[in-house]
């Protein structure tokens, strides 16, 4: 992921607060601390990379995730066990979505077309019944629109089962690379090789009904136009 | 990612070795320490989650990857400025692949069907340019199969300016969920509320050419037929 692209103008707001973990001290024309940059990363995905220290070790966890406009809320047992043992610990969440490939001229400038998004803090676990139920629906809103108001909400048992993170979204910073490949410029250009992007897409299949589902249950519009972006 | 799977059949060798760190302590029926299981999610990506200490903090940094049988091999400059602080410190790596999303009748009960690999051990910085030109042959050749024989290979200037790290593939560990909900045979099933899988699907789109490409530059086979797996 070594592509550069220009420097877009500063002109989204809020900006982001720079920190020594924000800074970005290389590559810097990709990197952004535009809020909006980060909630448009966000709001494109729903698996986040968690970072946590375990045995002095990091640990880096696949999980779910969903925000709202101060927190990222993420389910959390492994984190939470590391957290029990340092609750001082910050964890470092990345997002990435994974745009293409960028092939160039030469093996050196290949890269990858990519938006990354990345959260610094320390975490906090909900333990407030009210406001995880909230956690959660902001979550699973995030995730799967529609379903907090078709599918069974968690009951209390269920509720005191499921560990739910708060992390601030204040420090955070956005990675991004996009566009063709750099050496259509330079001496390379010359050389009788093609160069240019692989795009990645994706899309959600068709739904695919439980086996076991009970007959005579529709398919609820908000699945079957499901249409959540991801990546 | 909640979902549990059935236990699969201990048939797969070569064993992975169970540590402290791969011991799978949760939902263990996801787990997996078959190497075949290992080398199948590595090979369907090219891009994973590198977790390093920086200044005692988890940081997660997304990064290209290739492998061959005894290492995944990454660009690492980050990475690096780690290790030359704590030559001993180890990273983790996880490539995380979506397949979907779970639907239950419950919310509790969602999840993502996924399949995960997580690697843990010290890096090492790879110095020797021959060993450094094989192992971005091997990166390369991982990420754009074909590309390492086509495009100009890396000059003694860049393989200088490049930082490759290999990370033993020795302790690792897969984690994978798929199938259907699972509260299709309890209460729940009585609710009148569909459930099921969202397939979530990647595709490669047509190459697009460097608007600065020569004229008559021919796209050469292995990109126009370029079916490189992702996820």
């Amino acid at each position: 992921m070594t592509t550069e692209q220009p420097e877009q103008p500063d002109q989204l707001s809020p900006r982001l607060p720079e920190t020594p973990r924000t800074r970005h001290t290389r590559l810097k024309a990709q990197g952004s601390l535009h809020r909006p940059h980060l909630d448009a990363i966000l709001d494109a995905g729903f698996i986040c990379h968690l970072g946590v220290l375990i045995d002095d070790h990091p640990v880096v966890i696949p999980t779910v995730y969903g925000r709202d406009e101060t927190n990222l809320y993420l389910h959390g047992s492994v984190a939470s066990r590391s957290l029990a043992a340092n609750p001082d610990a910050s964890v470092c969440v990345t997002v990435t979505h994974v745009d293409g490939l960028v092939l160039a001229r030469s093996v050196f400038e290949h890269g990858v077309n990519y938006r990354s998004a990345m959260i610094h803090g320390v975490p906090r676990k909900i333990t407030d019944p009210d406001e995880k139920l909230e956690g959660l629906r902001v979550l699973t809103e995030h995730v799967t629109p529609g379903q907090w108001d078709y599918a069974r909400r968690p009951d209390r048992r269920e509720l005191a089962a499921t560990t739910l993170l708060a992390l601030s979204l204040e420090e955070a910073s956005v990675k991004t690379s996009s566009g063709p490949p750099e050496d259509g410029e330079g001496p390379d250009a010359e050389l009788p090789v093609w160069a240019g992007n692989l795009p990645l897409t994706w899309s959600w299949g068709t739904p695919a009904a439980d086996p076991q589902l009970a007959p005579g249950i529709p398919l609820p519009p908000h699945i079957a136009g499901f249409n959540r972006p991801y990546a």
